[in-house]
């Protein structure tokens, strides 16, 4: 069993070498501020307990070799996404690369034993595949408002059964790994910052629009969480008072008009008026109608299915104008299952984000569709729990 | 000439002083994590160069005496407040107690020469009356978008021939000490930490109704600025897309609804209609009408008064209801001259935040009215620029 960092500095060395890949000893001292020698102290504990191994001589600078050092090639991170019809494992290295990664279909509202049984199985899969013997940590994404420190949903509307289940627990003893638990786009957004579009920036929003619609937060790399563990919620802002009913019993709210069910909804009324002769032929072939299936009918010039994407942008675009003139971000990324309406969806956004937002917070800002896919969620979790498990505490 | 602390410690130990008040030495190491030996070096140092002074001898615990320091009681910050219709000057001690106060009428649209010339003949009617001989830094706020770095104005709004005027450059010459100048609201949200109701909270929204309409955001203690320094901007956030025409060139804007220009006009047009027999009597007065006369009009029973501030109360609340359920705060204050139209806009703006916003954010909130008024945004300037001053850089 390997250990965990005992101080700030070998906590800073390892997410170094984690976030920028191994690399010579002598380049490290600069980076975090270390004395030569007390550097080569951190590092050789960091050996002695295996979180890094020397991996033979860097090219010679014109005077003495400097040894490479990188973490351990033998450490393992479980990234876990549960979303509200899928699940997504992955196993990565120390370094947060995926060495496998399996999803399924998997309704939520089956229960936690049923959905974190599967889970598990798939868990298992990688390793008869050989991908690990033991996990260093396990991150977890649920799609709900989750208690951080007790790593457990908490009245989660599309989770039915699950509140207050003790998750993070559960999954931690089974892998036998210290384990977190948090929302999707939450992970999402650690994806994005890990792997993704938002590597160097600041102030970000992941704004995710599936069947739930919500927002991760950055701010100077770290996930924003609020007073009570659920900023971000921005699925139930008020679009109109008097829209279609929402699930949180108000109206008018934007996942009432844009999330997944929503969209389903108007997709399938659009295919029974005879409005959408593509979505009635996917109807009529019992297919359930989808985002993918309104954006191949957008693709394909259906002009109802173009009108549910363009009312779709414009609703978002107007919170999302209201969210990005009080937070300023410095990047906006646009990721979930109904993103897929792609890029018709995100230049109506932009549209009504460019005109009705300060224009001092939409100067510079670049509103982007997530090039993650469904693999931000994952990436996202291993950096949440390495994060914990490379930090002295 | 006093001199500035060097290193981290010493800042850690002046803004303890700061915020505490004057304590036995003793005391001081557990709280700033310093070895007594170490302690007693940095005090010393910090005593050497004017910063801290020695106040007798502490009540005896058991043991030896400690000697009580305290903050050099020579030290004097200036807090300049400038509104869009008002100049407040503070001088205060360097535990940010207010020594003088002063307050005048001013338009800002006069300009930055004539604005800037009544802010430093009122500073220096202050030093007349033996308040301070120099001042060790001077904290401004503007009513309008601030590059923070440069200390400038950028396009403010309300603040015509203001766009990126050295207001920091100038003053700070004048005074003769270093400035720093933010937006009003941020300087408010920063007097609320420090002696409102905001003292103990983590993350905060300051809201402030006034002529223009703006939110500060402090989070663990830090105003939060944004990419572009922008955040908090919710005055031309959308309430309706077919409301009133605002300065920004959209409509429907939240502060072309309820800023205090709006208000001014919705009140006089209530009073020249006459649907509100007391504002036509204020009217025919010869009087302007302001968020004031609303307020004692509504207090009187006045109809159309009460429906200004009922429906005011709403979009405000409409607002907010979003930005609470993005943010996720732990305190929201209210303040500003409109927010003198006192607790009937308060309840409406409650009963909208706790029906719209998600529950878990609100669960636990509190929303008040400001109880600082008028000093809010000198303390909060002096705070901004004791920071600077009791920092290691």
């Amino acid at each position: 069993m390997t250990g965990r960092p005992e101080n700030a500095h070998q906590a800073r060395l390892l997410r170094l070498l984690r976030d920028k890949g191994g690399r010579p000893r002598a380049e490290l001292g600069d980076v975090v501020g270390l004395s030569r020698s007390r550097l080569f102290v951190e590092l050789d504990r960091l050996v002695g307990c295996g979180l890094v191994e020397r991996a033979g001589p860097a090219a010679s600078r014109g005077g003495r070799r400097s040894g490479v050092v990188r973490l351990s090639t033998r450490l393992r991170f479980a990234g876990i996404d549960i979303g509200a019809t899928s699940i997504d494992v992955a196993v990565t290295n120390a370094e947060l690369e995926i060495l496998g990664h399996v999803s399924a279909p998997c309704d939520v509202r089956e229960g936690p034993d049923v959905v974190l049984g599967r889970a598990l199985a798939m868990a298992e899969k990688l390793r008869g595949e050989g991908l690990f013997d033991e996990l260093h940590g396990v991150g977890i994404g649920v799609p709900g408002p989750v208690g951080f420190r007790d790593g457990v949903p908490i009245v989660p509307p599309l989770m039915p059964g699950w509140d207050r289940f003790p998750v993070r627990e559960v999954l931690g003893r089974r892998l036998g790994c210290p384990g977190l638990v948090d929302n999707d786009v939450n992970i999402m957004a650690l994806g994005e910052l890990h792997a993704g579009s938002a590597r160097s920036v600041h102030d970000v929003l992941l704004v995710k629009l599936g069947t739930g619609v919500g927002c991760g937060i950055l701010i100077d790399g770290e996930i924003y969480r609020g007073a009570s563990g659920s900023a971000g919620d921005i699925g139930h802002v008020r679009v109109d008072d008097d829209g279609p009913l929402c699930v949180c019993g108000n109206t008018g709210c934007l996942e009432a008009y844009f999330g997944g069910a929503a969209l389903a909804r108007d997709a399938t009324a659009a295919a029974r008026s005879g409005r959408s002769p593509y979505l009635a032929e996917r109807l009529d072939q019992g297919l359930t109608l989808t985002a993918a299936d309104v954006a191949a009918a957008a693709a394909a010039g259906d002009a109802a299915a173009i009108r549910l994407v363009r009312e779709g942008g414009r609703r978002v675009g107007q919170v999302l104008a209201g969210v990005i003139s009080f937070f300023n971000p410095g990047l906006v990324v646009i990721a979930g299952g109904v993103a897929r309406l792609g890029h018709p969806l995100l230049a109506e956004i932009r549209a009504v984000v460019y005109q009705r937002s300060a224009p001092l917070a939409t100067g510079n800002l670049p509103i982007v569709l997530s090039e993650l896919g469904d693999t931000a969620g994952v990436i996202g979790a291993t950096r949440l729990i390495s994060d914990r498990v490379f930090s002295a505490s």
